[in-house]
């Protein structure tokens, strides 16, 4: 299974591609690539955006996903940041969505216990467990990236999880 | 001068073309097209994100306006409906910017002066004076298509006062 995460931000919006082979007696999870889209502030809204869609469009025809995992809304931040932050995950799930990518949607909550363990985890445990469990040698940089990292792991996670629930029936 | 209004919405999203001669003694509006896009709640978000960017881009295909005016961010809405909001937004701004039409933003009360003379006039007002500017047998329907033709007035109003105050100079 091949898994597309993304870290959707209003300046950076991170990436990051994990592997895991089904079929091995212990899972391995691969990291495939990661990287970061910088948006440059001075730049018109409209042409910010069509930038997040180019790069995340040719980044999904590259690596091919089965599926796309993207950070469910998070309600706290106030409307106005909400709005801007809206605008850039519309554009992303629309990149998924020209590709017939399905897509799953995990709370921050869920993707931090499901990586580090606790839901309140800190960006560097984020990031350090991150690096572990992908078997990297450095830890993953920028935190958007390991973010998106994360989150495609808690989506292979819980894909394993529902399957052994399956075969236990 | 032709302006495609856009007015961005979860549900429905509104949009109306809308041509002005300048050369004309007493400018013309004329309106070319109106409608509105449609959203089955009941679709995944990333299909509904899908059918307003790819509605927006035959449009603007079919059109080919010079300029896409849209609603500025409305800050009074709670974070969730602003982020709800902000996706949609995210793909319409987009699909302007994929056909590299310029972006004009105007705020509500501003919108509602430039047509109706009074910032916070009602929709049914909104609608009276858009079908009196543009010569229309009866009211624009739905009310989010009369308010994308509200916003392309705007913006021929503002480009046309601009004008006027460069000819004074």
């Amino acid at each position: 299974m091949r898994v597309f995460g993304i870290d959707c931000g209003t300046e950076v919006t991170g990436f990051g591609v994990v592997d895991s082979d089904e079929k091995a007696r212990e899972p391995r999870l691969n990291c495939c690539a990661m990287g970061a889209i910088r948006l440059v502030k001075s730049q018109p809204l409209p042409i910010r955006l069509e930038q997040v869609f180019a790069e995340l469009t040719a980044e999904l025809e590259r690596w091919r996903p089965d599926t796309v995992a993207i950070e469910e809304v998070f309600y706290s931040v106030n409307a106005k940041s909400a709005l801007k932050l809206g605008q850039v995950r519309g554009v992303a799930l629309l990149a998924a969505a020209r590709q017939h990518i399905p897509v799953a949607e995990y709370a921050p909550l869920k993707i931090k216990s499901s990586v580090v363990g606790y839901g309140l985890a800190k960006k560097e445990q984020v990031q350090f467990m991150v690096a572990r469990l992908l078997a990297l040698k450095e830890l993953p940089e920028p935190a958007d990236a390991a973010d998106a990292l994360a989150i495609a792991i808690c989506h292979i996670h819980t894909a394993q999880t529902l399957a052994a629930q399956g075969a236990a029936r």
